[in-house]
């Protein structure tokens, strides 16, 4: 056991602040990481305030962690010291059900291990995340980072970036297809440079028309304002794939109007009941799908780090010292922010 | 144009009695059949109480129809006098469309002709069904029926048939899958029978313990009661997909849940809004689909008469002489038919 320095929220109420916390000793297919950048993702307040009533406290939050390998176990192979690597949302499965054995560790039966507030499968200890100064993690759940990519706009891939990249590849996008990406906040504006990037035709839905231009920039070729009503009509039956990243109950009726016969509207943000409730007619006239998707499994993060690399994308991030994280929520929960806050965490130090 | 004998509904309340049509003279591309065997479709009921607000009385319901070539038109090659044909719920549709080009006319994007109650793309004349002496249809929209079918049995295929089966063709359904089916009316007792010809192990969700035989004599290797929570539980994650044919608002979120991780859940029947509200986190953290299908195309539903004369399958059906059919109604909205009923249209000369 060694301790390390972190931030972390003792209460609902407390904010997040300086804290120690112990890091295991590494077993033989640990990998130990010093943590050079780490993303705030919407989740990370939530867990800080016990939105979801499951938080345990103390929580370090972060799961957007990219560092470099300071030592490995005796058994691990693809990872030496010096290494620049990431860690995303899970940092261990069951490694047995058929969703691990596919490697979508994401979908694992018996339930994966968060990065932090969840419980490590061998010693039942609690999981701290990213707002530390290492993390000690299994070989299979650490990414390589390819030097291509700039370290600290590449953290958030390792949630936004994921979440958004597998769905798309998973149902198939590509060339000839018409894409609607809904929300352009951390993951949705990750949406429309990849489903550009993957070859498709690119239409970002969002409620401000102030966000136009910087909607081109990142790739899409139109923008509809989905508060006019008029304006959503016009895209009926448009669609082949629209990937949905508003985090809160919406109506999701307009969207699945815009697919084509056989289109599919996909939620990676919302986990609420629909409300208003959902016409399953517009479903059947259209043989359309309704679906949703969680992140990505280890083997889809490193294909989509890699395809980053490839294809010069990452993520429009602002810096941060670590001491200015609790506000860096406050301006989150107004939406000011274009488009994910990266902790410089060498200011842990500072 | 000819007079010919039909029933025919002439408001709300009066029920279907006999009434004379008029039908037209074929055109080149057009089939004259006079009509052996009508099944009787719950949609016959709605259209004839105008529970949609969308009935032009007087109404000639019937759109699973079953019959022998009278004469063609000069143009018509596939079908000759004598030949035993049959019509389904669609007659014309605009034929340019992606789905009419991909043969999936049901989808046909100007809308489809409906073959009662619908408007000719000629002459914008009311289409009249298959309560009557015969009916007049463009060819592409005629099938061939298999001789090896009793033809009495087949009627319901048309409709009942071809509603199940193309959403179990169309989403893959086949051997090592997982199949469950909601509802063993008309449609449900039909999508067992093809989920398990299809080589799926099948289990029947019904609210009726006292179905359980009759399910395993359609095929189904197992049965769950789906008003027992308990057991709706016990089947959590486990389905490949499941064949929803309730055609009234109930609760989804059971089934969504019942689905492995990539199932899908599809709809046949509801096409009310989701009441209770549609949980979207079970669809998120399985990536599992809700979709719906429609009935089928032509070549589609041509391709099922022929799998089901191949593989012995038919409806199992109640007879009945036409003068009967507003008991048969009555019998059928208390859910006393076995499965379905066919017209005897040869009474309606008697």
């Amino acid at each position: 056991m060694s301790q390390v320095r972190a931030y972390a929220a003792q209460s609902p109420e407390s904010g997040v602040a300086p804290f120690s916390i112990e890091r295991r000793d590494p077993r033989p297919d640990d990998v130990v990481i010093a943590i050079e950048y780490c993303g705030i993702c919407h989740t990370d307040i939530h867990f800080v305030h016990n939105d979801w009533g499951m938080t345990f406290y103390p929580v370090v939050p972060g799961h957007e962690i990219v560092g470099r390998v300071v030592s490995v176990g005796d058994k691990v192979q693809g990872f030496a010291p010096g290494d620049r690597v990431g860690v995303g949302c899970l940092v261990d499965s069951c490694r047995q059900c058929a969703s691990c054995n596919d490697g979508l560790e994401q979908y694992c039966e018996k339930g994966w291990v968060a990065t932090y507030n969840g419980e490590d499968r061998h010693d039942g200890s609690r999981t701290y995340g990213g707002y530390s100064e290492r993390i000690v993690v299994s070989d299979r759940f650490v990414l390589r980072m390819p030097e291509a990519l700039d370290p600290a706009a590449a953290a958030p891939l390792l949630c936004a970036g994921i979440t958004t990249y597998s769905p798309l590849k998973q149902f198939g996008v590509g060339e000839g297809h018409r894409v609607g990406v809904v929300g352009m906040g951390g993951l949705g504006h990750m949406g429309v440079k990849f489903a550009r990037a993957l070859g498709a035709h690119v239409t970002l839905f969002t409620r401000s028309a102030s966000k136009v231009d910087e909607a081109r920039k990142h790739g899409a070729h139109e923008v509809v304002v989905s508060t006019d009503e008029s304006a959503m009509e016009g895209v009926a039956g448009r669609f082949d794939f629209i990937l949905d990243t508003v985090p809160v109950a919406h109506d999701l009726n307009p969207y699945v109007n815009a697919l084509k016969r056989d289109g599919t509207l996909i939620l990676v943000g919302m986990l609420a009941p629909t409300d208003p409730p959902l016409q399953t007619g517009p479903l059947v006239f259209a043989r359309r799908r309704l679906s949703g998707s969680l992140i990505g499994g280890l083997p889809e993060t490193q294909e989509m780090l890699d395809f980053c690399a490839e294809n010069g994308i990452s993520c429009d991030v602002e810096m941060l010292d670590i001491k200015d994280v609790n506000t860096a929520y406050e301006r989150m929960q107004r939406g000011d922010v274009r488009y994910r806050f990266v902790i410089d965490m060498g200011t842990l130090h500072g």
